[in-house]
């Protein structure tokens, strides 16, 4: 038996929820927690009470709107996503995996679907950390110790409560979390005793589908990656008095070192992404040749012998380069992470029940279903993003194509449901 | 006759006016009208009341202390520069030309050397600009009837007063002023009329003098220079999802367009000098592609020729370049400023009969004097730079390098006065 979520419903969460943090020019701002989130959350909970979800919360805030499965007995099985965005973020991207939670449930509602195990659509709490960081804070901390140790040292509760608003460091998270009415009991959170799985639907960020013109992305793992920082020492002197022989300019430093990256990081593996998207100059005046500069590198892919390869290609930046000394420090890195085998079938399966295009990806961006995995099944559904657009306010995905997504997930639940 | 001023005296004054506003570390941080400033401007006033010079001030606090010549009818012939200096500079930049106008006028009235025209000694307001910009305001304002109009337009009077701090911007330049004790008379303003000429010694800010073992650099001019923008328009796309084909990477496009700046401006003239101090990245987080970057050029050379090549290298960049858009702004250019004939075979002729190893140099900073060469004749006289450092608290020219310098001042200005 196969099934097919609504369009015209999700066209009418999308236009609704959509409103909430609207800056006007078609995105949102919709930090966790604001008033616009609290909006979209009184939305989740009304819509999700209206056909007879349990409402509960944790102590982050995270929601959880249960249907209640035919055997008691039996762990629940949980889907959703994020309803924070980015500053003048768009309309899909976390809010799509929430929203189609929903549909999920109306879906199951509607059509009066069978199912053994309860159904729990959720939000989790400040997945962009854009107010509050750092991101993926709540299943950071629900799932800590489940963590390895150099992760999860970086999402503590105690020092999450204590995050300071980036706009207004007198305010913390601890603070809004309370004033929010979305403190709950911490007996609440996700755990392994009473939950079997977790779905998560999510727009690519990316132009593969696109590109490849496929409905859905059956998705392998989150990619492993490093972040580096890259640093060049030069000597600062007066840009109108130093004949160029004397200088030791540590930007073109930086200009050289980073077409050593391309040149080397290109000769390796095809599918490698490698970025720089922070660079510091010192002291950034127009007059004054710069004495240090410092940027980002963060590369990603698979197989962790491609990141073997790109540390060595970091290893080897030439030491000295226009008269500058360089170094590098590392300042964190992540394993990939492989979703589960079990569920990625179920995925497949219900794709290729429906008839939709697809292909197998990766994720290049983190999530939270990132972390659930290590504390159960779990696994993401991808659906194509415009130009490959996310986290500003162009990013879009056609009804049609959301839809298609929700009606993936419905029926890979069914079929976690069934086993 | 040949004239030297005294060492000893001047270690005095350059041990006594380096403790106002000392960091600790060897320099100082003396903004203009800051506490600090006032110490040394006190100083300054101190000492040359006690040889009996004739105080004055001008509207926008620039100092003028004079010994009067044998024949009150012929104008004054001024020296000075400015006392303030930049955050964490060192005890030359500036400061030197003023303790040499003091050192001149006291070895003037210690050796009792006669002169038919008035010696004046300088302070002038604000050189650096550091807290309330632009640099070189109070040349700017008092010059600005004789300037280029579209140098004049930056500095006109009442916007000028209206500078606000870049510490506190509720504080402007003319409340300091106002609170400094050093307001004075417009008509006591540097003027055509009762100044004949104007001289400036100053640190070279550069390493030639040192690398050629050079006592005194004869100033021939102020650099030409342009300043332009550099702009590369990219596409801003997540960092973890976006293959390598399919980016439009700003930042590496400025790498690129960087690149291509050395490689032609290389060919060009190998006493042009070329800087970018500055760059800006947007949005500059360590997970997005840059979808903007700019940065500065600023060329110096004292032939227009050449600056007009330079400015050929930047219409020809590429206006494609991995996949991003290229674009430039004029920030500004100036002219090369010339300083009077006269005036440098003055300073020429005192080096030759001093004995002091010289040689011809240019400018490549701006200074009060440029300004001031607009209006009346005038002329710079520069002492090496330890290290060609500037800007900085390790700054050094040595006590012997530094009288030798106000030596060739001092007899400079008595040929000024003996025609």
């Amino acid at each position: 038996m196969i099934y097919k979520s609504d369009e015209k419903r999700m066209q009418d969460k999308i236009d609704t929820i959509s409103e909430y943090g609207a800056t006007g020019n078609g995105g949102i701002t919709r930090y966790s927690l604001s008033e616009a989130d609290l909006l979209a959350r009184g939305e989740f909970v009304k819509r999700m009470k209206a056909i007879g979800a349990e409402i509960k919360t944790d102590d982050m805030g995270n929601i959880y709107a249960t249907l209640k499965g035919s055997d008691p007995t039996l762990p629940a099985i949980a889907t959703g996503s994020h309803s924070d965005s980015v500053k003048n973020g768009g309309n899909y991207d976390g809010i799509l995996g929430v929203m189609a939670a929903m549909e999920v449930l109306d879906t199951i509602v509607a059509e009066n679907i069978p199912h053994k195990h309860d159904i729990t659509a959720m939000i989790w709490t400040n997945e962009e950390g854009s107010l509050y960081p750092p991101a993926m804070m709540s299943s950071g901390v629900v799932m800590n110790e489940y963590l390895p140790e150099e992760i999860a040292k970086n999402f503590r509760h105690e020092n999450m409560l204590n995050s300071k608003s980036v706009i207004d460091p007198s305010k913390t998270f601890k603070e809004a979390l309370e004033a929010s009415g979305y403190k709950g009991d911490v007996k609440n959170r996700l755990n392994p005793k009473d939950y079997k799985a977790m779905f998560e639907l999510h727009i690519e960020q990316g132009p593969i589908l696109e590109a490849e013109n496929k409905d859905i992305g059956v998705v392998n793992c989150v990619l492993g990656m490093i972040n580096y920082r890259i640093k060049i020492y030069g000597v600062s002197d007066h840009a109108g008095t130093t004949p160029m022989k004397y200088r030791h300019d540590a930007l073109y430093g930086a200009a050289k070192v980073l077409q050593y990256l391309h040149d080397e990081l290109d000769k390796l593996d095809e599918n490698l992404v490698y970025t720089t998207g922070e660079i510091l100059c010192h002291p950034n005046v127009h007059t004054v040749i710069p004495d240090y500069v410092e940027f980002s590198i963060d590369s990603r892919h698979e197989d962790p012998k491609v990141i073997e390869q790109v540390v060595k290609v970091i290893e080897n930046i030439p030491k000295e380069i226009v008269g500058c000394t360089t170094g590098y420090d590392v300042a964190w890195t992540r394993d990939t992470v492989y979703f589960d085998e079990t569920l990625i079938e179920y995925v497949q399966d219900s794709v290729n029940e429906l008839g939709y295009s697809n292909q197998r990806i990766n994720s290049g961006a983190g999530h939270d279903a990132q972390f659930v995995s290590y504390m159960i099944p779990t696994t993401m559904i991808f659906v194509p993003s415009k130009d490959g657009h996310s986290h500003c306010e162009p990013e879009y995905t056609s009804t049609k194509q959301c839809t298609q997504g929700v009606s993936v997930l419905l029926n890979a639940i069914l079929k976690c449901d069934a086993e």
